[in-house]
């Protein structure tokens, strides 16, 4: 892994010694939620905050400042609140106050489609770079970086992590962002990044390549400036960390969305599949394959081969587990005779099944999960396994009891893999169902602070090990030639 | 619909006049769960619940009995909860207290891949006949029916609907009960019937097409034992009903899973495809699918033609959306330039779009959400509507207020629909994100109290309303020729 000899010219973006929320909403009422940056800056740690509203003297407890000018500390970052026609004005007074970054909450530039727009937005663009300002945006949601104390959002986890995720929607940054932290994913750098008129996907990737923090990289792009250098980067870090793409707009109506959004062209899925397989970034098509995908690779559930040994709770989840197991291109070997006779030992005859999937009730048997575990691993077929324990009906009342329960299943699991050096995903099934719904969810998150991968059906898990599996293949590929 | 002219011979179990438990449990803390048939039973309003325990003289509160014969009032109905080699002579002391039928949640039968097990269903089946008792199973689950108040669960609706449900797995037989009652599904008859010995899936189906009460019915099948008399039944009543299949083992190794769990042989997938096909019964490939097309047929999201309004609040999402919206094979036409000018008059410039995705942040604002639902609903290149409402990120406490103020925007929709006759499916995502997981978890309840379809992604909605739309054109054809 590369290490920065000097600081990267976004470091300033990611680390600001002082932040200027221009345009600080004085309504308390929008105060926490999207766009509530004093609240978000202040749950991120943010030490120095300086709300600007010519009309406040104290926003939030905090004092507010009339102008930029008027800000007592140093400002490397300001996060624009204002409607687009005052940025021009605020970039002058900006580069005055020494500022060096601007995240462009504001929107409606070229994305309006409106060419007065498009025009202002190139004038901003012309005029930041003279004077040595970058952009984030605009029409974004800007940044999430835990041990820089900024964050767009409440509620995010204050310590940081190896994955960073660049996305040209705030949505989808927000997703990547909240859904893989009950996940048990940790974030480096999370960017939303907009209409990208200065920093750009290739720039953040070409970051997140170099960056030692970053183990794991992310993106959703919507299109881009300069297609050719955005390749390059993308093969480079792809080379050297994995990366997962979510390309919005692959298809007609998406594609004519993209240009309402961030004023993209969007480009072909051929030319995007290519480019996946030319640089071993593997493609997704929705944000919550993006997180299965991340969770997969930080959490190891890079299978060995693609022969799984299936273990569940359940006939109908069994059969039907089968089938999206084989559909999404894994196998499920037929297990030894050996192995039948050491889960035979251990399984209860009625209500049961050994023959992979091992439908099995020692899930919910302190006693009986060890060897049950131990005998699919040792499997000469078995290359990995995937195993649902989630509750998804029966369990009635919320339990206190049964969620500690769950505590010692946990630990064998975790345990067993490491025994075992297995690659193992956990599933957990995910519903609104009251009850058990409430407490797969906390199961959930305790699966994941464990360090297990957790998905929410047996076909997503499926799923990301075959792309894990394929990911990992090439690579291997690569790496002999 | 067929009206019974005579009690129908399934009535007796599914209305029975009292229920005996054989083999109750005394141990209290596996009173409640799967197998809590003592709580699963008072929880449904079952009037005359007959524990039967030789070693107990009270269970739960109620007189336990130590024979069936000791029971003082008449019973019905049997739940076996004893081991497979006691159900023999247990059936021969039920015949003389006047039992109709017995439901086996006994296991350990033919599914065991036994020769002796195999034996000892046959003796059962052929010796319950000559006694004239109905069998349900072995290794099921049983009833769930609440105007017979009986149940094979806690916690699930008491109140009566329009969905039966019939499933050889116990596990899906609870999903559909679970994750259909929080969306809004209401139940005439769910049956879990596992190896179907006697009462199979054609009697249910054939049951479900005369039934009054029912109006839609979906089934989980394994296999069964007259292929020729399943597809005349599912042929009859998906002439007169909407049906959804779910088949569990059409790949090899869910097949053999089959095998294991209700020694069912599955049959191939073409035969499955050219029996819908010709019987205008769906396919679905998992239980949300199937939950997911219930709840389209019950709430009205079957479409009038493939012309999809996407209406949404955030660019990413409008984005993804309308790919996930194409890539199930629907369309998002160009908006007329009137519904554009309607649509701009209420939508404010920046961070918006409105050319299909409507990308608008009129979804969150009482005052232009009803001229937005307006302008999409009368646009005549528009068929159908599908709406994501839900918070995926940004809302990040939880807050009654919030909720508060969605009721109005429920409302709203509700009324928009009526008005203007149009299929209408809203989207709220699902995920375990604490607080705004939380929300939109209660605001999803909310949705389907108002008798609207919740889906719980645009890809999940646009998968169903095409379904719909192809089962919609069928019947159409049908009724025309």
């Amino acid at each position: 892994m590369t290490q920065h000899a000097a600081p990267h010219p976004l470091d300033p973006i990611f680390y600001p010694r002082g932040v200027a929320v221009v345009g600080a909403s004085r309504d308390s009422s929008s105060a926490r939620g999207p766009g509530g940056w004093i609240a978000s800056l202040t749950d991120a740690g943010q030490p120095n905050i300086y709300p600007v509203n010519p009309k406040a003297t104290e926003i939030d407890g905090l004092p507010c400042y009339a102008r930029l000018t008027d800000i007592p500390g140093p400002v490397d970052h300001v996060i624009s609140a204002i409607p687009a026609q005052y940025v021009l004005p605020m970039l002058e007074v900006a580069a005055k106050s020494g500022v060096r970054s601007i995240h462009l909450f504001t929107a409606g530039f070229a994305e309006t489609g409106m060419s007065d727009r498009l025009e202002l937005q190139e004038q901003l663009r012309s005029r930041a770079a003279e004077l040595g300002i970058r952009l984030i945006g605009p029409n974004c949601m800007g940044l999430y970086v835990p041990d820089g104390r900024v964050s767009f959002a409440q509620e995010l986890p204050t310590d940081s992590g190896p994955v960073a995720f660049f996305s040209q929607s705030g949505t989808n940054a927000n997703d990547a962002a909240y859904n893989g932290a009950v996940r048990g994913l940790r974030f480096s750098k999370v960017v939303s990044f907009g209409n990208a008129i200065d920093v750009s996907a290739s720039e953040l990737i070409d970051y997140a390549a170099a960056d030692p923090q970053t183990e794991l990289i992310g993106a959703y792009i919507e299109g881009m400036q300069d297609a050719r250098q955005f390749f390059r980067s993308l093969r480079h870090a792809a080379a050297e960390k994995p990366v997962a793409i979510l390309k919005g707009g692959l298809l007609p109506s998406g594609s004519r969305a993209t240009q309402s959004h961030t004023a993209s062209l969007a480009g072909s899925g051929q030319i995007w599949s290519a480019a996946a397989r030319q640089t071993n970034a593997v493609l997704v098509h929705n944000m919550q394959e993006m997180v299965d995908l991340l969770v997969g690779w930080r959490f190891r559930a890079v299978p060995a081969g693609p022969r799984i040994g299936l273990v569940v709770g359940g006939g109908g989840i069994s059969v039907q587990g089968a089938d999206d197991v084989e559909r999404e291109g894994l196998e499920l070997p037929a297990l030894s005779e050996d192995t039948l006779r050491r889960l035979g030992d251990v399984t209860p005859l009625a209500g049961t099944g050994i023959r992979n999937p091992v439908d099995t009730m020692s899930l919910w048997d302190g006693r009986s999960l060890k060897p049950t575990l131990d005998a699919v691993a040792e499997d000469p077929s078995v290359d990995a396994i995937i195993m649902q324990v989630g509750m998804n009906w029966g369990v009635n009342r919320y339990d206190l009891d049964q969620i500690e329960a769950r505590r010692g299943m946990i630990e064998q699991i975790a345990s067993a893999r490491e025994r075992h050096g297995i690659a193992l995903s956990v599933v957990v099934p995910i519903q609104l169902d009251h009850s058990s719904g409430r407490m797969n969810a906390e199961m959930a998150g305790m699966m994941s602070e464990a360090g297990l991968p957790v998905y929410y059906s047996i076909r997503d898990a499926a799923r990301a090990m075959r792309r894990l599996l394929t990911w990992s293949d090439k690579r291997a590929e690569r790496a002999a030639t």
